[in-house]
């Protein structure tokens, strides 16, 4: 019988649309800011709905949000859940997903007059995009103990504010402490375009790949762009250029899975007849290998030197962010891929490029993900879509695997 | 006699400190945009000195002023000067050194009792620098009839005035018709740092070299850095930055005289964690040969569209300035090298890298310049020098230039 259960996925797609009205853009797609009035609104309609769902709704004091259906043992539960912040031109998906299948999968057991063993819990993580305050990730980097909440609390966002203050202007302080659960399934849209254009369904998420923004900073002398001669430029926008071909160089005899890009470049003065005399630009490298990341920041580091050095412009480097890779448990996630095939859904394993809240949860319990397709690879773009097929294979599998995980204290 | 007659440097020195003064920024340098409250103080301290030194003052409709000496025949004069503009942070010799030594040749000449044949002329050219109104040498432009008047006039600056509305403003439009010289010769800094490392006093010019301005837009798509396979990208930053190494590859390969910038360069979104979409770059190239600006202009084109090809993001361009060389006199050139080596200074030829008046009064008479060292080539910059013994050199190699001009009919 439980392996016919199956989630509803009009009323999923119900309220994925409700969630995405509030802070809806007029063009399409959604701002909700964390911890925003529209984080709010978005906030206060999935305690309503949660509290409709019977769920206990618990509050932490960074504003996470936690509906726990209990077990018929009193014992630690099985989670899942996302995030309902966005960019600033987000979709409807990203993190949406995630909490509101949870939703659907306690919908879709309360219907079905299910208990499990353990209790199930559905979380909603304040502060997953970094938008407005960094970093991202902060409400379960937070819920886990590895930042304490004083110091998140005091966080300046981009407008001035804080987190702490516009909690309370929220209403969203709580005072509940965090649950350490069994374990941890999050079902996310992919935001990367390798299973649409594979033509797969499901991704069984590896890990989560390391992470290294190194900020360079080339100053040479600023000159005439015409009076000047090439032997006796300093320039620092060539310089730069030159480190952009230097990374996609490195990063393309690497192979895959390492990628690297240069996001962010900016010269100075910025002029057409001037050489420029700064130039600060950004490489962005990820690996799932931590022994490859640290290669591939070598390598770059070197080419930059080099490039520096022979152009005679000087060096400055600055971390911005560095985070080692994060593998999931290796029996979840031949689970995910297990229960995949055993519904009929095409699937591969793959890494996350992006960072979820499930890394921060794979530091205290078992975590894995499942990654349902992204059309064409669009996120953090109003254009986001997920077809309602892949959102309700998604929630189906996610539901199978919690009601396994949950079933056996 | 005449080779003894010298100039007087401490009464030039004092003029261009004098004139320093007038729009004399905070830390050093000055500004006074064309047409500006500024350069009508400076304009007015020029014209106290012309008719000082007995000089008829005419102002043409653009604002030009040209202090005229008469000769002993009544014919077309010689003429030298440059302008008194200069760009938001300049300096003291860029342009005032030209016009202030034109005076300080006709104080020799009259202290020591000389006249000419033909008549001398000094002018200051309205707008040199472009830096308030498009184009630069504006002036000289519709001086020589290159630009309608009426076009000029009615030319927008950066701060919404008009040309015709500023000259009206600090009461320099004038009436007078322009005259066509005999010759035109301009004393300039070099403002490029060949003549300073080489450790040589004079310049005699060749010509302008020719400018090309092309706008690249290339157009990509915005990717997660993190999701996206390397081979799935389209990245527009990637493909700009090796379009600046293909320039620079290109202008080396072809070597001297061509030179290449990339001096602009913006990348959208232009953030750490996101592959760009667009990415705009200006290509600037610079030849005395025009044919070979044709042949750089090409090679990078090329370069341009096969980098876009192979990155799948596409191109447009756009022409934001093309001047084909402009060479001078080649009887005048050699006359100021001549000159220069019998006054005992090293000297060599060298083209202009930089636009100047003397390049459109050559499409009326035979030009050319006397270029004096800029201490390490720097210009447009409040640091901008020149040592008092090469204004001394370079005024006095104008005087007997000038005389030696005049002398004939």
């Amino acid at each position: 019988m439980l392996s016919n259960l199956k989630i509803d996925l009009a009323r999923l797609s119900g309220r994925l649309q409700a969630l995405g009205r509030i802070g809806a853009l007029p063009g399409g797609g959604v701002c909700r800011l964390a911890l925003s009035a529209e984080d709010k609104g978005g906030r206060d309609q999935l305690v309503a709905w949660m509290r409709d769902l019977g769920l206990t709704v618990r509050i932490d004091p960074l504003g996470t949000i936690v509906g726990v259906r209990p077990g018929l043992v009193d014992c630690a539960p099985v989670m899942t859940g996302s995030h309902i912040d966005t960019v600033r031109t987000g979709g409807l998906y990203d993190g949406a997903l995630g909490v509101l299948a949870g939703l659907e999968v306690v919908a879709t057991l309360n219907d079905a007059g299910i208990k499990t063993e353990r209790p199930l819990a559905v979380a909603a993580f304040t502060n997953e995009e970094g938008a407005r305050f960094a970093p991202d990730m902060m409400g379960s980097l937070v819920y886990v103990g590895g930042m304490p909440v004083e110091e998140a609390l005091a966080t300046e966002g981009i407008d001035g504010a804080t987190v702490g203050g516009a909690l309370q202007a929220i209403g969203y302080a709580g005072t509940d402490p965090a649950i350490r659960p069994a374990a941890f399934i999050e079902l996310h849209i992919e935001q990367g375009p390798v299973l649409d254009r594979e033509g797969l369904r499901v991704g069984a998420v590896t890990g989560v790949q390391g992470i290294s923004w190194t900020e360079y900073t080339l100053t040479g002398i600023s000159n005439h762009a015409g009076t000047t001669p090439m032997a006796m430029r300093r320039d620092a926008g060539y310089a730069a250029a030159a480190v952009a071909v230097a990374v996609r160089r490195v990063v393309t005899e690497m192979g895959p899975p390492q990628v690297g890009t240069v996001g962010a470049l900016t010269l100075s003065p910025n002029l057409v007849n001037v050489v420029a005399n700064q130039a600060v630009l950004t490489v962005d490298l990820r690996n799932t290998d931590e022994a490859l990341l640290q290669k591939a920041e070598t390598r770059v580091r070197q080419a930059v030197a080099e490039i520096a050095s022979a152009e005679g412009v000087s060096m400055a480097s600055r971390r911005l962010a560095r985070f080692e890779p994060v593998p999931f448990d290796p029996d979840l996630v031949a689970r995910v891929e297990r229960l995949a095939r055993s519904a009929g859904l095409s699937a591969r394993r793959m890494p996350s490029g992006a960072g979820h809240d499930a890394q921060m949860m794979a530091r205290v319990c078992p975590a894995a993900m499942i990654f349902v397709p992204s059309k064409d690879g669009i996120s953090h773009n109003i254009e986001e879509y997920t077809a309602p097929e892949d959102v309700e294979a998604g929630a189906n599998l996610l539901l199978h695997l919690l009601v396994d995980l949950a079933s056996s204290p």
